[in-house]
């Protein structure tokens, strides 16, 4: 059967008015009067409903039509008729309406609101929902953006594991993997689980970052990026956190922090543009019914040049204003989201790039500065949200990293391949990480982290 | 820094010609004699290298770089001058060299034949090679492809969780994910343990396919796609299996299996093109040192419309030629990869679509056809291979599948969710999945998947 998508009606009409076409789709309202009728039809490729109209004489099936029930599904053919008065721009006029499934009374999702938390118990239906249909087609578009972004400057894609025997940078807490039988494993003779029995004959969790491997494949191709899901056990029942969600890091070799804050510039950039000219209907409903800002705020970032601050000017400007704040301002500790959104949204107005952060509070592969104190380390804060991405120059010293890696306690043994890196054709390189989900709540106006992933994972919660 | 990449050098040399240009990169190899030397540079832009030429006069530390090692890092200044009587179209004459790493001596990569087995074992600098640089430089421009592809037709990317509480369609032995202690797990009462302590408070493995999620996501979008990893549990220790892989599957509504074949079809003659295209350096080389026939066949794929042959079909086919297989050949049997590659590399030379498979030997979703004894699936053989991507019409008639999930003994109320699915707004359609480490290796050439894996996890191993 050869369907027209309602999203090529919109975006073409002229090829299709006075045509007869075929469009199968979801009932999201009927409206019927004695004699004839209109039904909201969305077919999941467009934001917008396409308006059928009916009519006795011409339906045989009119009276089961007129009494279809939301959320059933349909196929109609019609001639598509232009209506130059009406709020819509052409409506089908129908000469066959075939009911694939009527739905049944007690579908959840009738036409009426519901609540963010309701609908997250039925995460299998909430696609159908406005709401949900223009972030999860956002968070589509935005993925692929960032794929385009980084493509269309040679970077190669590079799949890093997600199972993992080392713990990397040891950043959270991490989920284990294991074949073993929970019940009776098997044990070493001093009681211990014996790993060597599991199906990788060792210790295995699941990843917090692709960013070390990566750094492998940067080494060879010079400029790579990863996006794939990453998991933290961490017990934090926040608006957030996720157990499961994805990210970006590229990785560039030749490059210092200066580069590396370009690339995270240009990118974010790069995908709210991507995002805006891609689905104008969507990004036009967050700004009227989920954040009344949202498309100035997106407009502010893409015109303007971010701004750049290092972390002691900014625990400056925060001493002076220490009074505002909840968390104690010192030099040393790490900035609370409330500093970090003080800098971007009452002192610059717009994102800023904080560096150079104390080497204490920072991961063993950060580039320490000259002062011996700090590291060449960079968040990028933005207005609404704090912290989006966090990034630094790698140390490629080989001399340095050894003994940084010693005075933290890291074993070099289990790092041997990562001090390869600096030790066969090490580079100065940098990299960043990007939350996609963070991403996808500042680019809709979505506060919990919840409502941008299809089906999430979070303490205590392991649904579908 | 601004910098030349090398693939620039190559595509548009006309704007570099005759200009000073700086180009970092890793050295190949040196040769020298007494007053001058040539370098082959790769910068891991692109496949080919850049010839440095330097001389004695030129240099300040002519000594130095005469004696670079294999594997060092140096960044070159120089003009690129036009070599119309030599192999390579241009070298840059250098006037600078400095050396950011002088790579040691005991570095594996140096200049000779490694065998692959080798390679594996140092995995983190393997992409640093011409058969690997060119393996991971074609994984990522097919992933893009795929993305590139799917959302040019309008398909929304969905992220299907990669935890899971279900067993999905309890297919393949799966890891389980857990924070509990090993050691000491909490118990109930009878001595089970007790995962209402666990992370999730349930039992929580990782996942085996996207699909039965998609499809949710293909009722509100129409047609969605995954591409994420999945995993499996299985002791299989061969060259065609491993524990963590990527997939793709599409799910199409208001679709058939006639939609489902077309639209692979299409994909898979998208990726090469695309692949060939962009990569066209890369597959001459596998076309040359890893696989004879490559480009030949590939030619064949994209020119050919697929062949379609019902399963009872290749039956009939296969008993004629039985004493040529090793495994018998019976109606109601699984295809062997045997008797795959013969209907397709013997019987029809090109790739075949075998659809209606017998419904014991699938899974519980698919849609059974009206004969009551097949349903209908489809898989893709593809010379030189065997199944390359297995997908199905599913079973939208929830009386039916319900009948279907009593006789298999799978509990209807863990899968109420995806009951929902057919109950409300159900509608036709169909998918299919397609393992994206089995296509690299078909569009490579090469023949083990822990060769076409950055950091491959396979029975035993899991290291990096």
């Amino acid at each position: 059967m050869s369907y027209s998508e309602i999203k090529k009606l919109f975006r073409t009409p002229d090829e299709y008015i006075g045509k007869t076409i075929t469009v199968p789709g979801w009932v999201k309202t009927v409206r019927d009067s004695k004699t004839f009728g209109f039904i909201e039809l969305n077919d999941g490729t467009f934001f917008r409903n396409l308006q059928i109209v009916f009519e006795e004489g011409k339906l045989e099936n009119f009276k089961e039509v007129a009494k279809l029930s939301v959320g059933s599904s349909i196929e109609v053919e019609g001639i598509l008729v232009e209506t130059p008065n009406a709020k819509q721009p052409f409506e089908l006029k129908a000469n066959r309406i075939s009911i694939e499934n009527l739905c049944p009374a007690d579908y959840q999702l009738q036409k009426k609101r519901h609540s963010f938390e309701f609908l997250r118990t039925i995460s299998h239906l909430r696609p159908r929902t406005n709401t949900f249909s223009a972030v999860f087609r956002v968070r589509s578009l935005a993925a692929f953006a960032i794929h385009k972004f980084f493509q269309e400057r040679g970077f190669v894609y590079v799949h890093t594991p997600l199972i993992t025997g080392s713990d990397c940078e040891g950043a959270g807490q991490m989920f284990r993997v294991t074949t073993l039988d929970m019940k009776n494993p098997p044990r070493t003779e001093n009681g211990d689980i014996d790993y060597s029995q599991d199906f990788f004959e060792k210790e295995t969790s699941l990843t917090v970052s692709g960013q070390l491997t990566g750094e492998a494949y940067a080494m060879a191709f010079k400029n790579i990026y990863t996006f794939g899901p990453t998991f933290r056990a961490e017990n934090s029942n926040t608006a957030r956190h996720a157990a499961e969600f994805w990210m970006i890091e590229p990785e560039i070799a030749f490059s210092d922090l200066k580069d590396d804050m370009m690339l995270a510039e240009d990118m974010l950039k790069y995908v709210i543009n991507y995002v805006v000219e891609n689905a104008p209907e969507e990004m036009q409903f967050f700004n009227s019914f989920v954040d009344k800002g949202l498309l100035e705020r997106l407009d502010n970032v893409v015109n303007s040049d971010f701004a750049h601050i290092t972390y002691t000017e900014a625990i400056e400007i925060l001493k002076k204003n220490k009074d505002k704040f909840e968390y104690p301002v010192e030099w040393g500790a790490d900035l609370q989201t409330e500093h970090e959104r003080y800098i971007t949204e009452q002192v610059y107005k717009k994102p800023v790039f904080v560096t150079d952060y104390p080497k204490e509070i920072k991961a063993f592969y950060m580039r320490i500065n000259d002062d011996n104190k700090t590291v060449a380390a960079m968040d990028l804060l933005v207005p609404g949200v704090g912290e989006i991405i966090g990034g630094s120059q790698r140390e490629e010293r080989l001399d340095i990293l050894e003994k940084k890696m010693d005075d933290m306690g890291l074993s070099k043994e289990d790092y041997q391949w990562y001090l390869d890196l600096r030790k066969y054709g090490g580079t100065k390189h940098a990299g960043f990480g990007l939350g996609f989900e963070r991403a996808i709540m500042y680019l809709t106006g979505i506060t919990n982290i919840r409502d941008v992933i299809p089906f999430a994972r979070t303490t205590g919660s392991c649904e579908f």
